[in-house]
């Protein structure tokens, strides 16, 4: 073949706010209306305050056509088929910030502030329009269901169930779980146990972190979540975005150290999980701190043993075994440490129709990343890695890849990188 | 000379609790003598379940002379002369967790469930008796105050000057705010130009980290650390201390994301800050990380510029400026990546008297750690990086050195090796 098959870890799609109202059962539609408008005033507060929401318009001038592929199936055909990708992943966030389901099922599924019961009719509303979009096109789409696991696990292991019979390969579990139990608690056993027995793939996507550490407790604390009136920034807290910036892939990776260390893949062989949006560049570094801990010696005397009990293997061996990396627009440096970072671990994307994504200049930013790079390794990270983590049917979707994906050719010619 | 100037960047100094009480304002001492005997109660059970007393208590049999220079000076400087270290960085805890300051006074100073009247009256029984202890052998030991910085600036300013005035160079910050103002936060300008105007260094000690995370909020949470009942642990949750020996260090560093990204050492060009006791291997990546997200592009595009304003140069050049690292203990791989890390920012430490330090086996674990290095570099990271950062008179201590300082000879020698 010619053409590279692509596959896009990290893509986004959710309907405009307002038309979630149709798949929320109906007696959740009245608080539904009246929560609203008053979302709509605070996000957009807060998105001049961020300084995030004029830097998203300016981007997005020109590109409605495109971006309405966030819930419109023959436009996102369009989009991916001019964009070089067969197939993708599915989360939630279609229009950065602008398609979240309503009560806080959305991407971050935070439970500070929020109602149990309606963050799980909002989270709900979201994977039934899901299933019904991947049914649209289920050779080239891999749609995620919303779990918020904190509240009742068993209510989690239904929609676990619920997702798998209605076409959803995986589900989103927030990376974040505030005051509530992380992921070590034994409480999540029959959740990770269910994953493993369905084969269903268990997601972190980049996005949350702690903002009331960084804008104030006034902003984001427990107090301001639970109130429908945009709330005043008491004071200007100076580099909040530059330190969320550097943090925020760090909160993403951690339910992992959770994971490894407590045995959930010692008990679960064959559960998958993938981390989204986050780098890869830290991996490396990881590995090697976790393995070092793991290794008794000296400087851990103090610590006994006992720490390392649930597990039989070093904590890389379950990263390499049971994990894959999103690793949406990848940057050169990146691609350059592919061994460091494990060359099976990666699974490049697109973020799609995200403005930080790489549509509508996909070819060019692949060119910039992967230029010159053996081509078997190119295969794998835009594609085949992906394919075989989520099982892709490869004969359904390569004679789509002859037609749409990227030439291998202009990833020789270094004349023409970017 | 023909040994090295051996300066340790981690050592530890306490007084046995019940001898703090003398050192507290006397309105305090009823209140001490009250939670004494709980504290002792809750430590004893809290380290049977952590595993950690038993192991440092078999690490400990036979020590106990040595041990007693936690308190003690004469067998402190027996134990220093005899491990080859010329001069010391003084933290609190002597004894590790046995030699705590009362009222939450100690090395995690931490907010959660402190009363912030006792927690100063904690903080200046250890500063008072610190402040004496240096005054012993002032050349060999340079000496740091405790301050709890989120209750009231003003008062940590007052502090600041009074250790100046007694003889202390440096202050202790807790690196977890929990609830609390985080360090970019404007109110604690103050407590920065007082550090800059004396030349008081700062320091973050490793330890503190969420640890009601990993063990649960009934062990470790707000209404457990206001009680004086040791609390049970409702459920075990595998695999917490390898979470916390992963993510201790991150912890650590996180002040200095806030700080670099708010601009305090573009504010304070001559403040100085040392991170301790939490490896140095995180800095490379970190530091990369910062600079990359400092540099505009396509993929931070959306946050606009506004987030990097309180900055004028790269996050790592004020790394390389303002800060150093406390490399306790280290092992070979750092020193291996010494140039990495940035040689001129690590300086060696034992971290005695703690079971996880150097001590009684210094000699063989620095051969262990630096053996077959250029001599000028062993030179910087085991003393003089110290010696220029702390402001040591090396006049003073190299007639010292070159009685009990280790051997260049020995690092020569590779059969000398561990």
């Amino acid at each position: 073949m010619d053409r590279y098959l692509v596959i896009s870890s990290d893509c986004h799609a959710g309907l405009p706010p307002e038309r979630y109202r149709d798949y929320l059962d109906p007696q959740y539609r009245e608080e539904f209306d009246r929560q609203h408008a008053a979302r709509l005033a605070m996000l957009e507060k807060a998105g001049q305050r961020l300084e995030m929401a004029e830097e998203s318009a300016k981007w997005a001038e020109g590109k409605n056509a495109g971006l309405s592929g966030a819930w419109d199936h023959d436009r996102r055909l369009e989009v991916l088929d001019a964009d070089g990708i067969a197939a993708e992943i599915l989360f939630v966030d279609g229009l950065t910030e602008q398609n979240s389901p309503p009560f806080g099922g959305d991407l971050g599924l935070s439970p500070v502030g929020a109602n149990p019961e309606l963050q799980w009719a909002g989270a709900r509303s979201h994977n039934r329009w899901m299933s019904e979009f991947v049914s649209m096109a289920p050779e080239r789409r891999f749609g995620l269901a919303l779990v918020p696991p904190f509240w009742d696990v068993e209510e989690s292991v239904k929609e676990i169930r619920w997702a798998v019979e209605h076409g959803l390969g995986g589900i989103l579990l927030p990376p974040m779980w505030h005051d509530q139990a992380a992921y070590h608690h034994p409480k999540y056993e029959p959740m990770w146990s269910a994953c493993a027995e369905l084969g269903v793939i268990i997601h972190f996507h980049s996005g949350p972190a702690p903002m009331q550490d960084y804008f104030g407790a006034a902003l984001f604390g427990a107090a301001a979540a639970a109130s429908d009136e945009p709330a005043e920034p008491l004071v200007e807290m100076p580099g909040a975005l530059g330190i969320y910036v550097t943090e925020v892939a760090w909160w993403l990776a951690r339910p992992l150290v959770f994971m490894i260390w407590s045995g959930v893949f010692e008990r679960h062989p064959t559960l998958k999980a993938a981390v989204t949006e986050g780098t890869s560049i830290w991996a490396p570094e990881l590995l090697e701190l976790m393995d070092h801990r793991y290794n008794a010696h000296h400087f851990s005397a103090k610590l006994g043993t006992g720490y390392r009990d649930a597990i039989s293997m070093k904590p890389s061996e379950y990263f390499h075994r049971n994990i894959m990396i999103g690793s949406s627009c990848m940057p050169r440096r990146e691609a350059e440490m592919r061994h460091e970072i494990g060359i099976h671990n990666i699974m490049w994307g697109t973020d799609y129709p995200h403005p930080e994504g790489t549509w509508p200049v996909t070819r060019k930013m692949m060119l910039e990343t992967f230029h010159g790079l053996p081509e078997d390794e190119i295969e794998q990270m835009v594609g085949t890695n992906a394919a075989e983590f989520y099982g892709f049917d490869t004969e359904k979707l390569l004679p789509l890849a002859e037609r749409i994906g990227p030439e291998r050719s202009w990833f020789r010619d270094e004349s023409a990188r970017g």
